[in-house]
């Protein structure tokens, strides 16, 4: 999934204060998730806490934190949990996302389908998610099984949406929302539920920051399929993004679609048809030319303005400081990443 | 999964009393998978009919009812709620084994991967589960939810060491006891759990009946792998089963690698490291002389009589008759099948 490739590299803005001040929660989350290793069976633990010690953001489980934010030092089992869960669902779909997209590498090592195979990536996927759930029926009541696995099924459907259209050029922007709403937003959503939720807080506030959540969520599938269409050396004429190369309709490459010039349009067309290598050998001032990252970045300033705008009757409380920080961070990371693409 | 293999051609046997028993149950169990449907968003809800509609033989469930049996015409929406949880489970499960095997035909019809390709049909098992789980956390506690996925972490534990352990002739017999323990008799196990327990019966009982689940599921396994041995034309020489052609190490695999003569074992051998075409011309005759079905017909009663004992002490209770119908049912099955082999 796209939500889930290395972006960390893309920035150069100093890591935001957000993330020093959620310290003592981070060192709970990792010690928990090396708990969960002796949760499976002793056959699979190695494979388990291989897909478990991943390196990964932590940005859902961050999401947790700072929603559900009771002041400095104050470390909540119940958010520690809850973030566990999240994570683990999130690095199921990865397991997953990896076999589909044929990916060998993620954050500098093999993939789980890479590195155990296809068919026991598949098992092991199911096996997160299980474990996952498994945890969240450890809750006093079932509310957190119960939003999770709705969450999760929709995480999937936006998935099935997206690999069922790939290559469909009448894809439209209200389908790409859709989509990205399901499959990455969602998840957001839960995270930021759980922790206003499971932190006690009003709920207006819970609504507030669960709405908070998804457009967030939207703004940075959307600044994701960006950084993978710029591709990793963000020279679109020499490394195509993986998205790109798989034919999945994204906000960039529909923005190129519409302005291109005609016979480049035919061209890109046909190979996205066909299956075919890319035509492009655009370079990154013909993407600025064209606007691309200009269009992408309307879209994502657009959607953090809504998250920013629905904490507004809430500023007073303790974790509305703190979520309008990882909004603010998003967008730097936007600019750097555009500024980035001005200097090849 | 071979647990899912089609074996109900394979016996004579008229259908025994306790599925007319359950009939109003499994009215109700259509039902409810029907309306399951309506939960999976609009654009994956034709995909979800599709795996969900599947006429399997609906063993899971029946468990589930029986072992939670009150008597003729009761109904107990908790029941028909459990076996719906514990059917979607297994279907995912299904739909998941159908993308490692390469299956293209389940129960005379596409599976899920030949229909919508196997990367839709990874997400689509994943919705399946999530869709379980799901159900599971609307009961009034956490229970259902923490059996069950427990359950299923196991199920694909048992899968995965299957798949790792593909052509490894190491296997001993107790690594495929604990195997088939995991990827089969767990979810069994939870069905007859979930029967007992949500229909009130006593600790003792919902333990017994726990245990009686565990063995049937034991035997059940044992006695589909040999199903799939033997082969749907029941001629060893010319249909080999697909556990067979995957190298999967099953007991009558290693009942005929014990008993051949040392020429035809080292071929045997040296195909099923090599991945070769096994170099079997044996015809049902050689497989009755070898003693094969006779070898697993023995472990399968061994597991079958573990199920009646425990069971011993509760013959008073209601669901006990029906509960020992199934076990009946399974031996006249297994005579069916090794009957039916000895006339070719």
């Amino acid at each position: 999934m796209s939500a889930g490739s290395p972006t960390a590299s893309v920035t150069s803005t100093p890591l935001p204060e957000v993330f020093r001040r959620i310290g003592p929660q981070m060192v709970a989350l990792d010690r928990f998730m090396q708990e969960q290793v002796t949760s499976f069976e002793p056959e699979i633990r190695s494979m388990a806490a291989y897909c478990l010690e991943s390196s990964g953001k932590r940005l859902r489980p961050t999401l947790v934190f700072i929603s559900g934010w009771r002041g400095e030092g104050v470390v909540n089992d119940a958010l520690v949990r809850a973030s566990g869960v999240v994570e683990m669902v999130h690095l199921a779909t990865l397991v997953h996302d990896d076999i589909m997209d044929r990916a060998d590498l993620r954050r500098n090592r093999h993939t789980a389908a890479r590195e155990f195979g296809p068919d026991a990536a598949v098992l092991l996927g199911d096996a997160l998610f299980s474990q996952a759930l498994h945890v969240a029926s450890q809750f006093p009541t079932t509310e957190v099984c119960r939003v999770v696995s709705e969450s999760t099924r929709k995480v999937c459907s936006g998935e099935i949406m997206q690999t069922l259209h790939r290559r469909d050029l009448t894809v439209s922007r209200e389908d790409y929302w859709r989509m990205i709403d399901l499959k990455t937003a969602e998840l957001f959503r839960v995270a930021c539920f759980l922790g206003a939720r499971l932190s006690g807080f009003s709920p207006e506030f819970v609504q507030a920051a669960n709405d908070f959540g998804r457009h967030l969520g939207i703004a940075y599938q959307i600044y994701d399929d960006l950084v993978d269409f710029l591709g990793e050396e963000k020279s679109i004429g020499k490394t195509l993004g993986t998205d790109l190369a798989s034919g999945k309709l994204t906000l960039p490459l529909m923005l190129l679609l519409e302005r291109l010039s005609a016979p480049e349009r035919a061209g890109l067309i046909e190979a996205l048809r066909g299956g075919k290598p890319l035509p492009l050998t655009a370079s990154v001032e013909r993407m600025r030319a064209l606007g691309i990252a200009d269009g992408v970045a309307l879209a994502v300033d657009e959607e953090l303005a809504r998250a920013r705008a629905v904490l507004a009757p809430h500023a007073a409380l303790d974790p509305v400081p703190l979520m309008l920080q990882l909004a603010e961070m998003l967008k730097s990371q936007l600019s750097g990443l555009y500024s980035g693409a001005a200097k090849p």
